[in-house]
């Protein structure tokens, strides 16, 4: 097998052919994340359940027994995304983590900018957490999905309220400066991403006006245990790094994984790259070890 | 239990009721560094054999059956510590991962200077690879012995011989001119090192010399899958941040682990300290999964 015919090589040709950018016509890149999961097979025939908890619209992704459910936080920069687009991703994580996913159809921006969304997340959070201890919840966000759970659980934290046991990000996008070095250095090889675009989220959910945006990674003291799972040729490589140190900083145990070769959020891409149902079990076991099942 | 009474605040009390320094006679450090792990039971009695592999000092410690050995490179700064100060940590080593554990008395500064340590590790590997393939060999380094460890690999790699297949570094010692900026926001939390000591280490072993020494954390391409344990309270904690982001530039795969409130290179308290010996059994996971026994 040549480097050519590798799977990621495959996913990575197929990224670079038909680019996804932010910055483009808000209703082509909505469509575009939309489509994100539909070659995945799991995509359609699977069970879920559209719900609303705590007021917010949520595919909710059953697997039994299911004490310890896992709420998801979609990627989209922002302003694209949905449960629906990020159903394939959902229904395999339930399904390798072996617990209830919730998906949450979070409010996007431009239309309802910070703190909208996170609010959503702290709605079904808060809702959840009524049934259950809410150390036995878990978080899992994606790119932007990310920095809205890591702003839910700083909004919990600061009203003294109960906080999740556990948090997983893929790819996170956490730095909505844009400051991190990895912009350099990643930029020729990041086939996703490019910072025009992450700006352009970046300012529609508020990042220039609210001071309440700026720390998304300082001040984590509180937070639960940090998983973070991160491609080495992602230009929000650096996020990553300077995540975990400011996790560090406030005594948070931190895993951190960086992924030879991989790409944004490649466990999108599980159905025909095994990292990234490597990356899911990973998850699974950093969800066992701080929330046993 | 009150925070007072955990084992990781009781093993803090200790080192700072009795801190090593680096920069303190040399005679006195290389007589602490020797004590290190005799509070340990396993440090006497458990079995194991001085031997020469390759003309160099080392003491091996059998694991039956042991198809896949770990060479370990011990920490001192450079200029203390020994295979038989260290042979508590070794031992758990090889007890955990249940894996032969090679532990090398590599030639200290400043009598030898680098490349002298370095050239040692290099011929005890260069000897076990004989008689089975390079990169089902693994190295555990911790400290200092991260660099030399390091160093060692990036001559092999230079001389296009065969790598070990997979590296464990505990609380790496890597940037020698000390640049890291956990020096600055950790220095008051980190019971274990000084400024002043390490640098004391770093000059012994001729790191502002020998150009040779200055790339210990770059240019690390074709370099085996990379481990790194370390501890929040560490002010070499931005070595290891340093030393991912360049692993993840030439696409390594990487596996960081910052543990909450620990010191450096805990797992030599894995007697007393829980944590030292949950960080020694995934050091077995990591090695499992890169090298199968």
């Amino acid at each position: 097998m040549t480097q050519g015919e590798r799977p990621i090589d495959r996913v990575v040709a197929a990224l670079r052919a038909d680019p996804v950018d932010l910055a483009d016509d808000l209703a082509r890149v909505r469509a575009r994340f939309e489509q994100l999961g539909e070659r995945d097979p799991l995509a359609t025939g699977a069970e879920s359940y559209r719900a609303r908890i705590g007021g917010v619209s949520v595919l909710d992704i059953p697997v039994s027994p299911s004490e310890a459910p896992v709420v998801f936080v979609h990627s989209g920069g922002f302003i694209a995304g949905s449960a629906a687009g990020s159903f394939a991703l959902a229904r395999r994580l339930a399904d390798t983590v072996g617990r209830r996913v919730v998906s949450v159809d979070y409010r996007l921006a431009p239309e309802f900018p910070f703190p909208a969304a996170r609010d959503d997340v702290i709605a079904v959070l808060d809702t959840l957490g009524r049934g259950i201890a809410p150390e036995r919840i878990a978080v899992v966000g994606a790119s932007a999905g990310a920095a809205i759970a890591l702003h839910a659980l700083r909004e919990l934290r600061d009203q003294g309220r109960g906080l999740p046991g556990a948090v997983s990000l893929l790819s996170p996008f956490t730095d909505l400066t844009l400051s991190g070095s990895s912009f350099a250095w990643n930029h020729v090889r990041d086939p996703s991403l490019t910072r025009s675009g992450l700006a352009a989220g970046a300012r529609a959910y508020g990042a220039s006006d609210s001071e309440g945006l700026r720390p998304t990674m300082t001040n984590l003291r509180g937070f639960p245990p940090l998983q973070v799972q991160v491609g080495s040729r992602e230009i929000l490589l650096s996020d990553s790094l300077d995540l975990v140190r400011e996790a560090a900083r406030a005594d948070i145990p931190v895993s951190l994984e960086i992924w030879a070769e991989m790409v944004h959020v490649f466990p999108t891409f599980a159905a025909v790259l095994d990292e990234g149902a490597t990356a899911l079990r990973r998850i699974g076991t950093f969800l066992e070890r701080w929330i046993p099942a």
